[in-house]
């Protein structure tokens, strides 16, 4: 189901196959949180984008519409009109992070919709059953996300029981059917990397067919996240996908895939973009900026998005100050387009033997501020 | 510059030339009034829903980002990337209807802007040189827009002025460059007949390349409008179209036509698509109701717009409630589709003599509520 085609030091080149065709890595997800893109992107425009597979948040599908209108209307893919792969989330860091009330116990998570109040509980088995019934190709065991920083004992109480968590799923789902839809287990273990180690250890005996590292990019220091990934992709299986959540910059990439990582996803570019904050080669400039009142340049000469390739950085500032949802549009088609171009020339750089030089190339350049 | 091509009764079937292009008329004109088409759309989406031509609005855009800025990258056509025919209108509507404080004098009209209050001074022929700027293929003449209803007194001084500044216009402009931009009179006179043929007769005189009927589709009932449409239109000049503004409804579309009006805007089509309004051969129909929550059904059938052809009504009504920009998107898209599409229909009735047919077929159709 994973191919490893080629390696550079610790990043990896590969190819993993889901029932709606394959995905090369690494890849950047791009994120469908309520089977939309925010900023009025659809599934036709994610192909534009060069978007290989989209994530969509199981937390938000469950309270609205519910898996079971979405099981009805064709699953997800037919619900948004997406026929390539797809991975949704457990729904477990929006339980974390948006309901108002929550109370874990052995069983699972107790929570209150952040809609309307509503009680619900959710567990291992539950969380796998709803999002076998959204039909994603990839889905997420139930974890625990513990924000940064945490007490020690309690981040290892709770990364073994996001380990127990993820055993119940494993009996519950019975193994991979071939050709269907398949899980990824998550690491826990807060910034602690004994605690990292032994969960790794112990959930890659379950053979699942892909991890994830969660729980990072919540609080810690960027120096510290690349530690925790230095400290357990050891520990992660060669032979499965590895899946950084919620990551992140486009130097936080590069560094991550010279760590191993495969699968990425993230806000974060269509966030910015809504903000007027835009990716270029030499790094994000703000539309808003006076600067560009009556600049006919592109955000980005190199960029073959339809923002790029149609419009001047002036007008997209004048939609940005009109107020006009144009300007959130063509923001986040460039912006995604920026990243699924970033892994694209990741990838390319893989195969080639210049990885290395692409991230010296960019380091200290991606994520600062462009001097144009 | 505008060809009759066939006339059923008082409809006309024509084609306009302008410096982008010609237009077959009846015409929608599609509305950009910031040089964005609400919902997010682009000028690349204009094309892909069968608009031929683009309205603008000189009232803001010459507060934001000001005609100078637009002329200098490249007018209106360079700045949104739109290349086919444009037309603005002379931002008088929106002073009426939009500015804190306004005064009228011989001389033009004083208002502050509503975005900070500035104090502004439109005159005729400042308004034909703000647009000329703005580089419209078509503009309006400046006028003033009596709400109705209105005294009969106040309605005859105000279409006098009009008049006058209309003949100022005319004496800017000093006659129509050929091949370059022109400019279209105004008719007003409020629901008064009398007024309107006095009115009418005496803008003739200027031999304008167009002329539109404003001053309706404020206030009075539909019948009254439709009234001084026969009334007024008798008096405007054959060989040159007829622009009624801010109209309307499809029916209103149709009843129009059937009058001998060639081109209308309205915001309608998309205002109504961002309240869950849309547009279907059997009437209109509201996504938010709770019986399309899993009706997997397009919202019509015979509708070549991207929501039609990917997604349900029920993920519209998901997009809806869930509060995504895509279903402003999709809904916009749906329902300037259908305009653009009513149109379509009615000149190819006209040009095969069904058009009585067409407008019986649906009358008391279009402007209801659908039964599905």
């Amino acid at each position: 189901m994973f191919t490893l085609t080629k390696t550079d030091g610790s990043a990896r080149l590969g190819l993993f196959s889901t029932p709606h065709g394959a995905v090369e890595t690494p890849v950047f997800m791009n994120v469908a949180t309520q089977a939309a893109i925010k900023g009025g992107l659809s599934a036709l425009d994610l192909q534009a984008v060069g978007c290989q597979i989209v994530l969509c948040n199981t937390y938000h599908l469950h309270l609205r519409p519910g898996e079971d209108t979405v099981a009805k209307l064709g699953g997800l893919h037919g619900f948004m009109g997406w026929d390539r792969p797809m991975l949704t989330d457990s729904g477990g860091f929006q339980v974390f992070s948006l309901s108002k009330f929550r109370k874990i116990t052995e069983e699972g998570v107790a929570f209150a919709s952040h809609l309307d109040g509503r009680r619900i509980f959710l567990t291992p088995e539950g969380a796998a059953e709803i999002q076998l019934k959204l039909g994603a190709d990839i889905f997420m065991a139930l974890d625990e996300c513990v924000g940064n920083p945490a007490p020690y004992d309690y981040v290892k109480r709770s990364a073994e029981r996001t380990a127990r968590w993820l055993e119940r799923t494993a009996l519950y789902l019975g193994g991979t059917r071939p050709g269907g839809p398949v899980c990824f287990g998550i690491n826990q273990g807060g910034v602690y990397g004994d605690l990292r180690v032994d969960n790794m250890k112990r959930i890659a005996e379950l053979n699942m067919p892909g991890y994830a590292v969660g729980g990072l990019a919540v609080g810690e220091e960027i120096p510290v996240m690349y530690h925790v990934l230095d400290v357990v992709t050891e520990h992660m299986p060669v032979d499965r996908p590895r899946y950084l959540m919620w990551v992140g910059t486009p130097e936080n990439i590069l560094e991550a895939v010279a760590r191993g990582i495969d699968f990425f996803d993230c806000v974060m570019p269509a966030r910015n973009a809504r903000h007027g904050h835009l990716y270029t080669w030499r790094g994000r400039i703000n539309l808003l900026n006076e600067r560009y009142k009556e600049d006919c340049r592109p955000v980005d000469e190199t960029c073959p998005c339809p923002l790029c390739k149609t419009h001047s950085r002036a007008y997209l500032r004048h939609l940005f100050k009109a107020g006009e949802i144009l300007a959130l549009r063509l923001g986040v088609l460039h912006n995604l387009t920026f990243y699924n171009t970033l892994m694209g020339r990741i990838r390319e750089s893989l195969e080639n033997g210049t990885f290395q030089a692409l991230r010296t190339q960019y380091a200290g350049v991606l994520d600062g501020r462009a001097a144009v």
